[in-house]
């Protein structure tokens, strides 16, 4: 039997390949161009696949939350940066992996330093301030050259806490409609984390380096003088990386497998066992419709080239409802199974939670069931 | 140490109260009704909350998976409709429930009867057709009056089915911004069934039941003419039903407890450590903007009304922006919990996989780790 026919139900295929020539070729991009690699992890989840940076040299890996920092550390990551603010009814469990890994840290206030200072067990636990360059998610404006300065200092004075630098997220970058507009936002981004840092240094704060993560930026753009970079969606790229431009669709390594359950030609639209819990309800815009993925047939022992006016237009908890061509509508049945490719590889992984390879094996992750 | 404080991250807090009074409340009206009850349990998906609605008389149960049916066939549950198009990959595992316990399917296609026609290991399995009235998800059009005879032909004479009757979800009432929206379109729904069943009638196929099953419907209308009603969400409801106007605020038996992780007193809005793999990134629009959920402080032993002017605006991950008014803002410290009311209360149980009650039990779903 061979593996498609195998599939019941939706299943997050995973092609080894294209992940393994994801992981290659940032790797060999960082290696050029100088900068320190600590892909984020949050994406695959997966001890195994993490072997397969391991396997390209990679020692330092950057993590959202504290049970996947426990989780890596017990797969022999011994350098986690926890990509997230502190949280600080945390604290014992920040203290027992500062106190057995390299663990890192992001601050970006005052009284999470205190905190910190009083609560840590721990002495120079890695530091790093973390900047809003425009994303406006979290951290300190970086027009706030003062009170960054301020919360350099008082790092400097906790004995508990290292201060390493300035760390951003532009995630500003993912909404950019083109590769040039993304490295628009990507150099803006980097540019106000070097003015930081020169105003800084200006009042005696040296050395501090300056480290950035996003896979748009990091797959399009020249990484200009960073120190370090953390993407992590390039590992398998999604629809949505198609889209901004970071990827071609054969760089996406990962697909769900979804079987057809019904089909309705006065819409030319089929029902896929296939919802919210399976993709996670992740979309963007295309003409003011939302897109949950772009769509793909069997090829082999992979799958084809998005099919061309299709995609998933509509989720619920276990229905998917998806738009096809005339064309590719008649020949799909009840029955066969086609392939999504996910808005948001991170999200589909973590509702997923394991994976099936292209050659059979099954994968699991930090939420699998056994 | 009280609940909250044992708090470290996010965390599904359960109103036990709360839910076993919305269950109580759809029994009574029910029964008063005169209707057969058929909840849906895809919102709780929990043996242990499933035993509360075994206290209020409940034997008959929908689920929207074969996986959930098998859950909760093993916890006792003999009579299991699975609201969900028939998967043809999964023939063997319907054989099998379906020769364990009264058993429930839906179909809409003739191609479908065939292959469980061939294929079905087992005889007079309940069959429901799935009409579509207007939500256009799945379903055979309601006006297709003579397909949906043929269809209803089909599956009498197929030894492996029984024909029980036309099943619909109004899914559109979850779109309706008022209460009589709700009650109109929930009746206008009712009213299709109720044409295609005189339809069907006219031609000698008689006693077919007629199943219908939305939160917002079985909680404001009266549910007229039917046979069976398939409501799930209302055990918990949630902000969207809030907002349909389905329930109070008090009615809404879970949230999610966040840590507070960072403050921006410029944009009068807080970071929670609770992103999309908590909540879902299910949302609904206020004024043109995004809203994730309401939001709620403790309150003694639960949590308060839901804030004035307040909601989580923006997910990502892990993290969640929740804009508050400023005297809100200003009473909130980074290391406190706030309560997110969610959106979608069925996808955040999927995503948090267990609830605590403010009791302090955890309890388990079909999709826990342990």
């Amino acid at each position: 039997m061979s593996l498609f026919t195998s599939i019941k139900k939706p299943t997050l295929l995973l092609d080894e390949q294209k992940a393994r020539a994801n992981i290659h070729r940032m790797r060999l991009k960082v290696n050029q161009q100088g900068v320190h690699f600590r892909p984020h992890f949050k994406t695959h989840q997966s001890a195994v696949i993490g072997e397969w940076f391991r396997e390209e040299g990679v020692d330092c890996i950057t993590v959202s939350s504290i049970d996947m920092a426990f989780y890596f550390a017990r797969h022999g990551w011994q350098d986690i940066t926890i990509a997230f603010p502190v949280n600080l009814r945390q604290i014992d469990e920040i203290s027992m992996l500062a106190s057995t890994i390299k663990l890192g840290l992001l601050v970006e206030s005052r009284e999470t330093i205190q905190f910190l200072s009083k609560n840590l067990a721990a002495t120079s636990t890695n530091t790093w301030i973390k900047i809003d360059t425009g994303a406006h998610r979290t951290g300190l404006p970086w027009q706030q050259a003062d009170a960054i300065t301020q919360l350099a200092r008082e790092i400097q004075s906790t004995p508990a806490l290292h201060l390493c630098g300035l760390l951003t997220h532009a995630g500003n970058t993912y909404s950019a409609t083109s590769p040039d507009e993304v490295c628009r936002r990507y150099g803006e981004s980097v540019d106000c984390l070097l003015d930081v840092r020169q105003k800084l240094a200006a009042t005696g704060l040296a050395s501090l380096e300056i480290s950035v993560g996003d896979t748009p930026g990091s797959s399009l753009c020249d990484f200009g003088e960073v120190d370090e970079v953390r993407p992590g969606n390039f590992v398998f790229y999604d629809s949505k990386q198609l889209q901004v431009g970071s990827c071609l669709w054969s760089d996406i390594a990962v697909a769900a497998a979804c079987p057809v359950v019904a089909k309705h030609a006065d819409r030319q639209q089929i029902v896929i066992y296939g919802g919210a819990i399976h993709l996670s309800s992740e979309l963007w815009m295309i003409d003011n419709q939302p897109v949950y993925g772009l769509v793909a047939l069997p090829d082999g022992k992979s799958w084809s080239e998005p099919l061309t006016g299709a995609a998933v237009v509509s989720l619920s908890q276990e229905h998917g409802l998806v738009k096809l061509a005339e064309k590719d509508f008649n020949r799909i049945q009840v029955g066969d199974l086609i392939f999504v490719l996910p808005a948001h590889s991170c999200l589909t992984v973590q509702a997923m939670r394991e994976y099936l390879t292209l050659d059979g094996k099954v994968i699991g992750t930090l939420n699998s069931k056994s």
